[in-house]
């Protein structure tokens, strides 16, 4: 009888992990989604996550609550202003406020604690190196990188059973990923890329998340679904 | 004028990360002191690094709230029993069921957040690959494989200041940990070691832990202050 593989996927309820998710249950893996609840000022984000991973199918769903809030100064704790209506030059080329110092690194670092304890040596991350926001932690390098440290810091890596770490959007545009998400059946009016959401969670329309968004979709030839209030 | 430099030191309440704590100190930086609490059964520890920090002299002590139990397998979370009385040969040579899934990685990688958040780029764990519990994270080529992977991970590591992951206990036995912590002017008697202590805090004495402490007292020719139940 075959088993089937487990991966961890990290779920943001965002553009890039909800196609990640996706791809990772295309291609066999029974899927573990790990979404941190990190005092994000976007809250809608978990809900977004809650909805995808329903929508697409996990064989769990674990939101971890994790206090960077208390240790991190970033615009997406609540430390400073969100950017808005920058270029997308600027977008591609700086490192802005919303950057949350080591973020992916601690995921990471988390889903490995969690792929370990329960028998998983995959783990999926919507990294992208295209149209990004500058982040040092979406980079290939990087990715590189984390899978060598997984494999030196825990017990399968010493038994040989090597942990690997899958960015399968690292090289694709915001266009390309939309495509694939839609051919894979997802409802992007369920996700939330937006860092400045009003109270009911619309998208503002104008962050570098939102900007990267809207080109995505104009890209892609695809309907935005998202209800932008500004 | 000169600006006392930030460091950050792990420090769990043990013998190797309040002498860590210490040397960082007799170093000159300015200490930050993290604690997890992580659901150790060991609740213990927590009260002595609070103590030591206090003995020793930080900037500043965080504890930060880690529901590691909800995601990992492991004896120190109360999935299993602590192993007991086992040999010498035996601790030093297999991975025992107190082992915490890729506990070390998920550790520094909240340190650097923290780090990048205050200005700091030392950063320093009390990992010994001598006489410890053959955590695979505990070894030299896991902290070189997370430095590089920290400064590629960082905004701080782009721009080419380099953070430095210490581990300034990594070839030492632990009698030569305890005479550096003795000679640095730490009392031991504020220290836990024991996995598996009394509700009031009391040692056991024939844990892994207990058992490397107790050599390590024995090697260095001092007093072993500890008050074991068993």
């Amino acid at each position: 009888m075959q088993v089937t593989k487990k991966a961890i996927v990290l779920l943001s309820g965002g553009i890039d992990s909800s196609t990640t998710l996706a791809i990772t249950k295309d291609l066999g893996f029974s899927v573990f989604a790990l979404t941190f609840n990190y005092g994000q000022i976007h809250h809608a984000e978990l809900q977004s996550a809650k909805m995808m991973a329903r929508q697409i199918g996990v064989a769990q769903h674990l939101i971890f609550k994790l206090d960077l809030a208390n240790l991190v100064s970033s615009s997406l704790t609540g430390d400073s202003e969100i950017p808005k209506m920058r270029s997308m030059g600027n977008i591609l080329s700086e490192i802005p406020s919303t950057y949350v110092p080591g973020r992916n690194l601690v995921f990471l670092s988390i889903a490995l604690s969690w792929a370990e304890s329960i028998g998983s040596y995959d783990i999926f991350i919507g990294a992208n190196s295209i149209d990004y926001s500058g982040y040092p932690d979406c980079r290939p390098e990087f990715i590189d990188a984390f899978q060598k440290c997984a494999n030196l810091a825990t017990k399968v890596g010493i038994e040989g059973k090597n942990v690997a770490i899958h960015a399968p959007l690292i090289s694709m545009s915001k266009g390309e990923i939309i495509k694939k998400g839609v051919e894979l059946g997802i409802d992007f009016s369920l996700s939330h890329s937006c860092y400045d959401p009003d109270s009911n969670g619309r998208a503002c329309g104008v962050c570098d998340s939102c900007t990267l968004r809207k080109k995505g979709f104009k890209e892609a030839g695809v309907k935005d679904p998202t209800d932008y209030f500004a």
